[in-house]
C-alpha cells in the first residue's frame, strides 16, 4: 500500500534549496547516507548521453554515500566542459561533506546545450551541506522539478524476517519523457538487506513494466535515471536467493515504482487526461509491450482524447502500425472509465455505440484503453496522457 | 524540372464530383485510360490496412484501365463489409466505363472505423462516369483532399529517343502523415515505354528517398498507397534494361516525387513552417534515413521551431535516441534559411551563438537543420513541419 508521501528512514539525510540555476524555485538537491550504501541503476540507452548519466553510471557499482541533482539545466550535448562540470559537483559535495569522490553520484535535468552555472552551483553546495536532515528530505520532490506541476513521491512500508522495510521513492518528468530502459529522474531509498546483484535484478525487471511503458512525447531523454540505495540497516536476513522475500521486495518495488510512473503520465506537459492502456492476448511479452506502448505515444490518439472524439479508429491504426505482429480481423475494443464502458470494436467488427454514451467516459480525467488481441497469452500495461495545446506552448517557449 | 500544374496525357481521361460523402467538396475522383496501362505501386505496411489497400495490391500487376478514388472515409478497421464495399465501388465503375471489374483499382482517405456511404457512392459513380474528359483531371487534386490547405499537383517533361514524355504527379497528405514503405495518397500518370518490372523498381527506390522521408506526426496511415500508370503511349524504344533512358526516367521521378513529397510535409495539419534536415556522413544508408527521419519526428523539435526558439539541444537527443548509432562528440549542426545560416555545434562542443542571429533564421517559413555527422559516407534528406496549436486542433476535432 503505497502512502503518497517520503517516509524517515534513519541515516538517509536531504535537502534542496534554491542556489540561483533557475530564476526562482529550488534548483539543487542532496541525498546523503550516513553509512554506504548499495546501489542499483537504470541509466538512458541515448547515445547523446549527457556527462552526469556517463560519470553516475561509472560509480555505480562503488559504496555510495551520496547524490547531487540540480533542476535548471541538463548538462547534456555540452562537450568535455560539461564532463568536467559534473566531475566538479561531486568533488565540491565530497569536499564539503567529508566522503570520497568516488561515493558521490551526480544527476541533471533541465535545458539541453548550456553549460552550467558552476559558480552558482560552488556557492549552493556550501550552502546546503550544513542544511541536510532526514526530516528535509521531504523538499527533494520539488527540487528536482523542471515543468511538473506537482511533486511526485511516496514510499511503501512492508516485513521481512520481522523487520520493517521501506522504500522511499521520488521522481519527476512532464516532458521528453519516453523512457527506454530508465526515465527522467527517480530516487529510492531503502533499509533493505538484500545483495547488491539481486537489488539490480529487480529494479531492472520492474522499470521494464513501470517507467519504460509511459510515454509524454516520445522523446526520450538525454538523462533518464533511476537509482535505488539501501544502507542494509535493517536486520532482516540478508536476501541472496529470489526467494518468497526476494519476490516480497521486488512486488513492493513494482508498487511503489507503477505509483510514481502514473504520476508523471497523469502531469505530461500540458496533460489534461491520465490514458491507461490495458492490452491481453498479445504474441510475446515483447510484443504486448511495444503495442501497448505505441498506443500511448500517437499524436493522434492523443490529440482525439483531448477533444473527447471517439475516433477508435487511429488505435486500430497505431496497433497496425507498431512493427509487432496483430491480427486487425480479431481485435475486441473497448474505452472505460471508473463508472462506465463502452465497446468499440469485437472480432475485428466495428460496433455501432452510442455516442452519447462515448461522450459521458471520454469526458472523465482518467479513461482506459481496453484491447483484447486474442492471438497469444501476453499482457502489458502503458500509461500516457493527451495531446493539447498547451503541449505545444510549453514546448515552444522552453527556453524563454 | 517541374511545372506546378497537370498537363494533358493523351488517352488518360478523369473527373472529381461532389458525391455526399463529405457535407460540401468534391469526394469522388475518377482516372481512367482509354488503354490498357502497366501499374506499378507502392503500399502502407500498416496491419491495420484499409480495405481498398488489400483489393488494389492483389490487382496491381493487372491490366488497368481505371482507379476510382473517394475522400471523407478511408473505409479502414471496417471489417468483412468494409472489403466487400471496396469490392462493389470497382464493379460499380467497370460497369459504368464498360471495362473488366479486374481493371480498376480503388482507393479510400478520411475517417476510421465507419462504414461508407454506398448508396451515395453508387450515385456519385453513375453521375461521374460521363463527365470524364482529358481536361478535367485537373479537378482531381482537389477531389482528393482531407485537411489539406492546398493541392498537391504538378508535372515533368522529358525526352527518350526524341520522343516526349510526361509524368503527371499528384497527391493528398496532411495528417496521419508518416509513410512506410507508400505515403499517403498519391497517383501518377505517364506515356512511357518501359517494362512493368523495371517501373515497378523505379518507383519503389524512388519513394524510399522521397514520400517515406516526411512525417507531420509519426502516425502510418492505413491507407496509405501511390500508384503509377502508364499507357505506354510514347513510341521511344522500350526500356528493358537500367541503362541511361532508365536513368533519366528515375531522375525525373525521383524529381517530381520530391516535389509532391515537400508539398505534403509543407502542407502538414496546423503547420506554420516547412522543416527540411539535411544529413551527411552516417554510416549507412539506411542509418542515415533514421537519423534524418528522427529529427522530423521529434514532437520536442517540431515544437521549437514553432516556437521559433533555437533550442537545438533537442535535435542531439533527437539524434542520440534513433536507435542507429551517432557518436554526439563528433557531430557539427548548423541552421539555415534562403539567406542566412548559423553554426550551433561543432566537433560535439556547442558554440556560442547569437540568439538575435537565430531568430532572424528561425523566423522564416522554410528552415533547413543541417547536420553533418562525420562517421561515414552516407547521406539522407527528410521533410517535415512545426507542431502547433492547430494540429491538435485539428485532430481533437476530425469527426466533429
Amino acid at each position: 500500500m503505497i502512502e503518497k508521501k517520503l517516509k524517515n528512514i534513519k541515516g538517509f539525510l536531504g535537502n534542496s534549496i534554491h542556489s540561483g540555476i533557475k530564476y526562482k524555485n529550488l534548483d539543487l538537491s542532496v541525498i546523503y547516507s550516513e553509512k554506504d550504501c548499495i546501489a542499483a541503476g537504470s541509466f538512458t540507452k541515448n547515445l547523446t548521453v549527457a556527462a552526469p548519466v556517463i560519470l553516475s553510471r561509472g560509480k555505480i557499482n562503488n559504496p555510495i554515500r551520496a547524490i547531487i541533482v540540480n533542476s535548471g539545466n541538463a548538462n547534456a550535448a555540452t562537450g568535455q566542459k560539461g564532463y568536467d562540470d559534473a566531475e566538479k559537483m561531486c568533488s565540491l559535495v565530497a569536499e564539503n561533506l567529508n566522503i570520497g569522490e568516488e561515493s558521490v553520484l551526480v544527476s541533471s535535468t533541465g535545458v539541453i546545450g548550456v553549460h552550467l552555472p558552476m559558480e552558482k552551483i560552488e556557492n549552493g553546495i556550501k550552502k546546503i551541506s550544513p542544511t541536510l536532515t532526514e526530516e528535509n528530505i521531504i523538499n527533494i520532490p520539488k527540487g528536482i522539478m523542471t515543468t511538473d506541476t506537482f511533486e511526485k513521491c511516496g514510499s511503501i512500508e512492508f516485513t521481512i524476517d520481522n523487520e520493517k522495510i521501506i522504500i522511499n521513492g521520488m521522481a519527476k518528468g512532464s516532458g521528453m519523457i519516453h523512457p527506454n530502459m530508465a526515465t527522467m529522474l527517480s530516487f529510492l531509498t531503502t533499509n533493505i538487506n538484500i545483495s547488491k546483484d539481486l537489488m539490480q535484478k529487480a529494479l531492472s525487471e520492474v522499470v521494464k513494466d513501470t517507467f519504460n511503458m509511459i510515454s509524454v512525447d516520445g522523446d526520450t531523454s538525454t538523462n533518464d535515471m533511476v537509482l535505488l540505495l539501501s544502507n542494509q540497516t535493517s536486520v532482516n536476513k540478508q536476501i541472496i536467493d529470489e526467494d518468497k522475500n526476494y519476490k516480497t521486495f521486488k512486488n513492493a518495488l513494482h508498487e511503489i515504482l507503477e505509483y510514481l510512473s502514473i504520476s508523471i503520465a497523469r502531469d505530461g506537459e500540458g496533460a489534461t487526461k491520465l490514458l491507461k492502456v490495458n492490452l491481453s492476448n498479445a504474441l510475446t511479452k515483447e510484443s504486448a509491450r511495444i503495442l501497448a506502448k505505441s498506443v500511448i505515444t500517437s499524436s493522434l490518439v492523443k490529440s482525439a482524447f483531448f477533444g473527447e472524439d471517439a475516433n477508435w479508429g487511429r488505435i486500430l491504426s497505431t496497433l497496425g502500425a507498431s512493427g509487432t505482429f496483430m491480427d486487425p480481423k480479431k481485435v475486441d475494443l473497448s474505452f472505460k472509465s471508473i463508472v462506465n464502458s463502452i465497446d468499440l470494436m469485437k472480432d475485428g467488427e466495428p460496433l455501432n455505440f452510442s455516442e452519447e454514451d462515448a461522450a459521458k467516459i471520454l469526458a472523465e480525467d482518467e479513461i482506459e484503453i481496453i484491447i483484447d488481441l486474442k492471438i497469444g497469452d501476453f499482457s502489458a500495461k502503458a500509461w500516457g496522457c493527451d495531446l493539447t495545446y498547451d503541449y505545444v506552448k510549453i514546448n515552444a517557449d522552453y527556453r524563454t
